[in-house]
């Protein structure tokens, strides 16, 4: 009972929040806009590096307005990005004024702003009218006026439920967010060379800082995730130059130039371990070091064990997922610090298990889809478009929020739409000319020609969740045809890659005929979205996840998904042997954060180079911190049954280990899990709970009460 | 033979030009862009007034390439409005480099900019590397690398020719472009109740110079196209108010504060002939002049006849486009200051005959299109979506520029699409929610419901355009569809609209029932398009054009067509006398520049009156300015009959006057005609041309050769 008054406290203060003002815009808009800020600040040694993809920005023109019943008059504070106007009732008000005076009773209220360089927003505030989610928003309100001066029907009008986060001050604006920073120092100095190497004792990110910068020349800092790469000047991935003269100094890539005081911040931000410092012999530096840049996050979920290896991997992933969780879930902090869909969607699900972090998901969502028209996949990937629908369903999930499926759901149907436009005569998906077939860095040949097994097994599941998302936005007519279409191409499925012979899926097939060749790609999706039957699924276990002569994996990122379907079959002691063996492995090469590739057979530098480049590989990548997941969801064991946890399940395992505990985040609050040997300890905050126990005669399902900690023995 | 050596000269001259350096972007882009800075500079009593339909803008990050292939080295320079890098054959060059060095021999060269607030642009100058309409420009590359950094093919991708205008220099950047200004003088000031009315001689448009402006208080400035406006200042539609204070001064409706010196003009520019200007009592203003602003154009056509009255009609005519032909052919100077299709066909149609500026009639062609996706009808209108379709027909016939075509080609594909995506059974267009059904400012019912014959007629010449677009773009398939679009629809004309009981096209057909009402709209287009046989053709002269009980036209704008209907004819008599009372009427009445609607019935102040709102009416309306198009095209009787005047003919007709001089400009130079009732004479610069000369047994074809003046006795 307690519990359950709590919770109630929680909904009354969140709809109390809904109505306190906020800095509000178009929906997505200015997610957009802030992507376009951090995808662009890349850079290549010195060098500026955009996407390849189309960049998409905000409406110039939206058009705020708010439908008011006001039981006494009252002034209103009214604050815009942008140029704007005012109208009350229709009536268009003088200038841009920032207060109004609104009178008793009914009436319309609607503000319209244009802004090229940022989205237009903006902030109301009042006694009881307030800017917040509630207010519709348009970028053509068609709303003009025929010869007698009447206005014209906006009935087909499209309005949309304003965007927001948590601008809540008149003076924050959205365009001047920027994320938290805080000065560190540098480990240890050491002259090396014509320089000074500076060591911050792990993977960081952000400004460096000059002290007491003296006397002219030119200043060169070279950026490494390792004292191989800043060292080596000529190949290191990033790099900045300045020009020192007295009373100023120039950052030569961006051709800055700014006043000279005792310190000097860069503009820009990069990643490092390491920075080597060199300058032209007139020129002195004091000290260097740096403002740490990040974005402010609770880590609700946690995890402990016996296995102090086991809890380093937990810590260093996420750290790794801190440092990549920023304006955005970012893939790598070093090289792209772009925003890439296959990426995205396991930083979701690790902080669906770490931060709960709903805002950066949904930012990061919004930002990936970008505008209409559609004119490539995700990223330019096939595979990612699949999994930015995929990213939607597990939203939902753990989310429970329907809002922002209906806000969403006409941006995805356009994408289905493109997608639907490029299948061959099966249904299925090929690779086009200008697509991107991904599916993972592979340390061997990949064939992409024809239907692959693993796009077909990711589109099917879009199809369902186009389904699903058609139900929530009311769409009747879409869900019964998305359900009739992922019932067609799931049919297709086995017939098409089953082979049974091999006892698995193979990888492709050519026009019409199956490829020899098996991969454990579309066979472990497969086994977690139960593509196949309960048999197939432990045949393949064998036949391919488990079997040495299949094309190994050796990148996290299908790590992640490989060892997914390893837990979900039951799998958790290997799966913990293989988990100690590939990230302890990194921390016994020195990693201070998971990386984008690891290859255990590989040694020394070679672990640095990717992409033909000695320092390619990116040492801090997010897709590197999927112990975070697995743990929390197959060890821990707590996944949403019913979206938003309403009902949710735990089914802990301890994989080997003497005893573990840890937390996992949820909308209601947190679910706690102790287990060892004996004993099942679990506090929940909220939702309906079943907890499987291991008994001799299988699993015994029993319920979990929100409230004090129940103590089951087993 | 001198002639044609002139023209050669002519287009080396041109092929010379297109390889001097010049700023280069994103089609279409900068015009959209300079068209947001355009349209939404429209205020009303000091508030802003941004349009009511969707405002597009740039693609923010654009790739600019070139192919090189040198025979020796070069040194090139470049600037970019944006954040930007440079490639040479694929490697990254270092920060924003401002000259680069390139090798002799084959290279590829990209530039990549990034740029939210204005269009990425770009400038580069050589010896022989320079920026023109030659360079390929992308918004998505799609150049990805694999793990081994091998690039992608980018065989899909979509490249564009850039998009130029006459930025030449350095320094010269595009996002500053602003129109020419020259001071003018007050013709007079005369003490009115509270302040003083100023009068600037004629209807003008700039920005207001206060001099000497002292003491502290409030300035209100109330503009007026009338004087009655001018002093109505709690009606007039423009305004402004201005805070004076020792030292600085501010714009209270931009909130704007700048210091005071001995002039100061304000930042908006307004539309007027008389201003009225009042002040608090402890402030003094010295003289209040303004900044005249205008597009600098040469006057190419001309014409002279002996009717003074035809010979003002034709100069306040010509002064009337000149103030509407700004960044682009807007509708009106003083409220709307927009971009309307409908009234920019009937812009550029005189602008064929008076300045032939091909570049404002592109950039307004952009505009007007936007980008994808169509979310309505163009300005929300349906008829000026076909307009818009029409305008591409006539500029290709005036100006033979098959490059805009095929450069604008796609967006004219997806316009259709729209307009297809909203046809009924009968594959005819009716008016669904949201869609503004116009056709006219009428006098009386206009029914708007059902099929409307003017539609159709507007529609079908739309696919016709389609056809010829498709044609000219290389696309045979869709030639052949659109074709059978245009034919099918053609057939339905008759059968569906015309009544033989009225001998005319009845206005409308509600759920397959023709209405009893008969407009001039569909009539009158169907004789200069072609749709009605000859017979019908004349019929309709007498039963619609010539029938004083059929709904009478009010607006110059559909004056345009009707006169141009009774002019193809063989009215020219009628017209006249038509054009003498009617803009003949306006100028009585005090015109300097023709107004927006006009019906000789009303009188006094209530010519002002439209929307409802006492001055709502536009006294300078580019539709206003017909017989700059009509005595061009159907008394000095040229026009093209080849695209770009590679032929063309001269059908010139007195229509009841004694003698008429003038130009018409073409691509080739100018066609001077002179005409009385004994001799013809002409000069053309170029093109193959067909004289007409009116004989007692009908037409007399004869040659115009380019050169020499010719002299056809008759």
């Amino acid at each position: 009972m307690k519990n359950r008054l709590a919770t109630l406290v929680g909904a009354l203060a969140l709809s109390a929040a809904a109505s306190a003002q906020t800095w509000i815009w178009y929906p997505g808009d200015y997610e957009i806009w802030l992507g376009n800020q951090m995808n662009n600040r890349r850079t290549e040694r010195g060098a500026f590096f955009p996407p390849f993809w189309k960049t998409d920005s905000h409406y110039v023109v939206v058009e705020f307005s708010k439908k008011l019943d006001l039981a006494e008059p009252e002034e209103i504070f009214i604050a815009a990005e942008g140029k704007y106007n005012v109208k009350l009732d229709g009536k268009l008000q003088f200038g841009m004024p920032s207060t109004l005076k609104l009178p008793a009773g009914k009436h319309s209220l609607n503000i319209k702003v244009w802004n090229q360089s940022t989205p237009p927003t903006i902030y109301v505030k009042g006694k009881t009218v307030n800017t917040d989610k509630t207010w519709k928003v348009t970028y053509e309100d068609k709303e003009w006026i025929d010869e007698s001066g009447k206005a014209s029907d906006t009935s087909a009008t499209v309005y949309m439920d304003a965007g927001c986060w948590n601008f809540d001050g008149a003076t924050q604006l959205p365009s001047k967010f920027s994320l938290a920073r805080k000065p560190m120092k540098a480990v240890s100095s050491t002259p090396r060379k014509e320089g000074v190497l500076y060591d911050f004792g792990k993977e960081t990110f952000g400004y460096i800082t000059l002290k007491e910068v003296k006397g002219k020349g030119t200043i060169h800092i070279y950026y490494g995730e390792s004292p191989e790469e800043a060292l080596d000047t000529e190949y290191c991935e990033t790099l900045d130059k300045l020009l020192a003269e007295p009373g100023q100094i120039t950052d030569l890539a961006i051709r800055n130039t700014r006043k000279l005081y005792d310190e000097y911040t860069l503009d820009n931000s990069k990643a490092f371990r390491y920075v080597y410092v060199t300058c032209d012999p007139g020129v002195t530096i004091q000290d260097v070091s740096m403002q740490y840049e990040y974005l402010p996050e609770e880590y609700r979920g946690s995890f402990k064990c016996n296995d102090e290896e086991l809890n380093r991997i937990w810590e260093v992933g996420a750290y790794t997922m801190h440092l990549t969780t920023r304006e955005f879930f970012i893939d790598g902090i070093k090289r792209d610090r772009w925003v890439w869909s296959g990426d995205a969607i396991q930083s979701y699900l690790m902080n669906y298990y770490l931060f709960f972090d709903n805002e950066t998901v949904k930012r990061t969502i919004w930002l990936l889809r970008g505008k209409d028209p559609v004119t490539s996949h995700s990223n330019t990937i096939m595979d990612y478009t699949f999994y930015w629908f995929l990213s939607i369903y597990d939203y939902y999930m753990y989310s429970g929020d329907k809002d922002f499926v209906t806000q969403l759901y006409p941006r995805m149907q356009s994408m289905m739409d493109y997608v639907l436009g490029r299948t061959n005569a099966n249904g299925m998906v090929e690779g086009m000319t200008g697509d991107w077939v991904f599916v993972d860095w592979a340390d061997g040949y990949l064939d992409k020609k024809g239907e692959l097994s693993f796009e077909q097994v990711l589109f099917c599941k879009s199809l369902e969740t186009m389904a699903l998302c058609a139900g929530l936005a009311g769409n009747t007519a879409d869900k019964t045809k998305y359900e009739k279409l992922a019932s067609a191409l799931r049919s297709k499925l086995e017939p098409a890659f089953w082979n049974e012979q091999k006892q698995a899926m193979v990888h492709n097939r050519v026009q019409g005929k199956q490829s020899e060749s098996v991969t454990r790609y579309a066979n472990m999706f497969s086994v977690f979205f139960n593509y196949l039957n309960a048999d197939k699924q432990q045949t393949i276990k064998h036949t391919v996840l488990q079997n040495d002569s299949i094309l190994k994996i050796t990148t996290p990122y299908m790590r992640f998904y490989e060892l997914e379907a390893l837990c979900a079959l039951g799998e958790q002691e290997s799966v913990m042997k293989e988990m100690k063996a590939y990230w302890g492995g990194m921390l016994k090469e020195g990693a201070t954060s998971f990386w984008e590739k690891y290859n255990p057979e590989e040694t020394g530098t070679r672990h640095l180079a990717m992409y033909g480049r000695p320092y390619g590989k990116s040492l801090c990548h997010a897709w590197g911190a999927s112990p975070i997941y697995l743990l929390g969801k197959y060890y821990l064991g707590v996944k949403p049954t019913k979206p938003g946890y309403e009902e949710y399940s735990v089914t802990p395992c301890l994989g080997g280990l003497k005893w573990m505990e840890g937390t996992v985040p949820t909308p209601y609050g947190n679910i706690h899990i102790y287990m060892d040997k004996k004993e099942i300890r679990i506090k929940s905050d909220g939702g309906k709970g079943v907890l499987n126990i291991p008994t001799r005669k299988g699993m015994k399902a029993m319920t979990i009460e929100p409230g004090e900690e129940q103590v089951f023995k087993y």
